[in-house]
């Protein structure tokens, strides 16, 4: 892959809403959560964890415990990302949750990109009932629900939301 | 790209820490910077924000900051990526501060992966004293510094650190 290759790979995908509920692709989700398993992490502790979620009742009450929003319920796939705060933090104390958010974040960007790169929609969604998601998942106390990203064949709707102009997110040597 | 591309991207990727001190390449920053505003953010706020450092005292400072680590000091440009909590609270309250990281951690992620993508080397570093980030780069207190992403022509050395079995990660429908 060259780099104008990256840019238009990252510059076609955007958050989809709106999925066919067809039967879970058991290599597509193999081969997501392979590249996931290349993302770095914080000293190499790797502190996520992904719960797959496929079953139609667990996915609506995901969805519910996503505030309702319906592609959570209707996209074949929800995959659970989240921080292992233990593993972290039993290295790294307190500064263990950021590097456990981040170590969630990055995976969870990698099977993002890996859904698209297989030509599936993807919707990173963040909005969610931390406990709710919790009892539906039965996470223990440790473990930090960080994204429900809803992955699977998908509708492209109207395509990448416009971005701020890139200036407005960057500073020279200092803010 | 097809999906066998990717997963190959990814996986010749690894953490590099040996640099060659060469001029920044102003036409790589920008490809990188554009790659990285096509980040999907939480209720597309995009709450993450980056200073560019390439000054060689400033790099030196950064290090320090950095608990001393050589590589912030050696690579040519220091990708300095933040959550911007202000920008996410203002909308989301307290969860903002979820958001903002997961901001920063996706657009970073974005980062490191177009300058693998461009053939540079890249390490993002997450061992640093917050508030001596904050000093070196004139941050403000609703800015949190996420990453030290270091790039530039490196040398691979051992390739990627092998990964726990994926297993490890996954669950099926529940804990």
């Amino acid at each position: 892959m060259d780099s104008s290759d990256f840019l238009e790979f990252v510059s076609t995908r955007s958050s989809i809403r709106s999925y066919r509920d067809e039967p879970p692709d058991e290599q597509a989700l193999a081969y997501i959560l392979s590249c996931a398993s290349t993302a770095p992490s914080m000293g190499n502790l790797e502190s996520w964890d992904v719960v797959v979620v496929s079953d139609p009742e667990r996915r609506a009450a995901l969805a519910e415990a996503a505030l309702d929003q319906p592609h959570i319920r209707e996209a074949p796939v929800v995959l659970a990302v989240s921080a292992n705060y233990v593993r972290a933090m039993s290295r790294y104390g307190d500064r263990g949750i950021l590097y456990a958010l981040c170590d969630a974040s990055i995976a969870c960007t990698y099977m993002m990109l890996a859904a698209h790169a297989l030509g599936l929609a993807s919707c990173w969604t963040g909005a969610f009932d931390d406990e709710d998601v919790r009892t539906v998942l039965e996470l223990p106390p440790h473990i930090r629900p960080v994204c429900l990203l809803a992955i699977g064949p998908g509708e492209q709707t109207s395509g990448m939301t416009p971005r701020l102009p890139i200036e407005e997110h960057v500073h020279v040597e200092a803010w």
